[in-house]
């Protein structure tokens, strides 16, 4: 087992990585505040994980809440069933809840931990490979509008996370690749030896070799977590982890919530945020045939939808959080390791670049 | 007008106190991040402040979200709502909400900032006394759960507050006594200075003396900030603002949200958390009849509903926030002008308090 710690003072906690963490009650129990714990877990995991991880807390007054399966069922009627439970089991103000699943459920609970009663202790136990190298570190919490992710939400840290690398077992290769994409921006954006140890590890990863996928989501964390503890709220630096975010969520949006793997988003965000670099010539067309040559050895898709014109990525583009003053602020690579968050491009290359990509998609 | 800033490092703020605040952009500007602005209301207040208040934003882009009026609907579908008008109208995260209101317009707006796209600034400004002197100070924001009050919500401070007392005109002498309610409080929990003003000058504070309105409003926004300022997410010393709020919100529950204003249910409150001090030993007979003279001088109900017996307190008692290890704490007075929050009182003593209020009640 691995650890390290995520710093951000008062608010710090630990990352456990490693094999066998399920079922541990020696490893959770330092981060349970009082007797109540609540389960908050979906119809996939619970049947895979829910047993081991209820031996865990076998010591405190546990209930479990399984919800559905599924980017569609992030949002606030969701929450209102967490809450429900809450009140309706007295749960009180130092009780804990578990996440246990992908980053939705992580969401979810973290956001409900984040509201009851003003702010609640949780702890994070991803069991997917996105979840463990992203969402599970840094806090974010939330749920989506119907018209746009991620609107409504709370920063709330978690008291720890568990990666158990054993729950990758049951991923399906889909949610194994969408994981990957996550890694990869992390080389992309701040890491090019990681980019380059990608590049000559990918089918380890593939493969599942558990000393691989140990040192991607160690590494990954890690780089997350520098980000995160140089900028808690998201003022500036933390935006950069948004690399393909922007593009990424308009595919979402546009293609109706659980249809793309949030990861599978990405991983073709990442590559129109880099052909717009190219286009404004801080990458070589090179480097761009790189980056979709790391992608496509991941399995992972490098075109949006063939529907997906210039009018509709603006339509959800124009709703992200990165909008300041009517201008959208986009991730963009001033070189490979190096990310920038800019409004100062020229509105003809966003479209040039999208138009191309259309073009392609429908080629 | 007078100023005053509550101080929380970072997060302080000021309070401005006196009539004709309202439509004077001067004030506003300072507090006012990007171009859009969000006014959320109500039925009852739109009319009679809206227009003003819309004076005061005109140099932004404006909307306005007017909901049904009461309690009842301060819940997460009404909380919707005021998401779907930030989504739909493309409100960017450096906007600004203003709570135009009462407290429940308040909380509900205050939360609306806490969680849209994780937090976004907010002005609060209070048209009823009870909000101008308690809720809209301390960044407490929130919703109802069905069962149980203010179980859903997030610490986040405002960016200013415009006490505009010229509001308080208009306020029926039900609210104008629900407000008292909890400047007596300030009073009873740590100011006995205060208390005797008030026992001096409550035909004043009826009669809407305005000097007397300004000075108690004061009075009061200093006792809650200086409490605040101690103990922002309330660990403790903060729970002392609660006096009376435990039995309170157990009459609120029972009586369907509404049915009884909350300054009333928490003066009700107040004389039986008084009355369970005296049976510790800690206050007078003749001290407690002082609090229920001064209740009943300011219009305020000290006998809750006939139906409310002992299972019925405990049961709607049981979902209180302060309940810790399956005790419930409550907060109760040392001697006047000194509150201490406890679970140490023999259960008996609650029990033939809360038996001697209901006989009492159906006299």
């Amino acid at each position: 087992m691995h650890t390290f710690r995520v710093e951000l003072g008062a608010r710090s906690y630990p990352i456990y990585i490693g094999p066998g963490l399920l079922g541990q009650p020696d490893v959770v129990a330092p981060h349970v505040g009082g007797r109540q714990v609540m389960i908050v877990t979906n119809t996939t995991v619970a049947p895979l994980y829910l047993t081991q991880t209820k031996a865990a807390f076998a010591a405190y007054d546990t209930h479990v809440v399984i919800l559905p399966d599924g980017e569609q069922y992030k949002t606030l009627g969701t929450l209102q069933q967490i809450f429900d439970q809450l009140v309706d089991k007295r749960y009180e103000r130092d009780c804990t809840l578990v996440a246990l699943g992908g980053g939705v459920i992580g969401d979810l609970t973290g956001f409900a931990a984040a509201c009851y009663q003003r702010g609640v202790p949780f702890i994070q136990i991803p069991t997917t490979l996105l979840a463990q190298v992203d969402s599970s570190v840094g806090g974010k919490t939330g749920v989506n509008h119907p018209h746009a992710k991620n609107m409504i939400g709370a920063f709330h840290q978690p008291r720890c996370v568990l990666a158990a690398t054993d729950t990758l077992d049951s991923l399906d290769d889909r949610q194994l690749s969408a994981g990957i994409a996550e890694i990869i921006k992390y080389g992309l954006i701040r890491d090019t030896e990681f980019l380059i140890w990608l590049e000559a590890n990918m089918e380890k990863l593939l493969a599942r070799d558990s000393g691989a996928l140990s040192f991607a989501i160690e590494r990954s964390c890690h780089n997350k977590a520098q980000v995160v503890a140089a900028d808690e709220t998201e003022s500036g630096l933390r935006a950069t982890l948004n690399l393909g975010h922007t593009f990424g969520h308009a595919i979402e949006a546009a293609s109706g919530y659980g249809a793309w793997l949030h990861g599978e988003a990405v991983a073709t965000g990442m590559l129109m945020a880099a052909d717009l670099s190219a286009r404004l010539g801080w990458l070589s067309t090179a480097e761009v045939h790189r980056i979709e040559s790391l992608l496509v050895l991941a399995r992972l898709p490098t075109r949006a939808p063939a529907q997906m014109d210039y009018p509709t990525f603006m339509k959800y583009m124009s709703m992200d959080k990165k909008i300041q003053a009517g201008r959208l602020r986009l991730v963009l690579l001033k070189q490979l390791g190096e990310a920038v968050v800019t409004a100062d491009y020229e509105a003809a290359l966003l479209k040039a670049c999208i138009d191309e990509h259309h073009a392609l998609s429908n080629a």
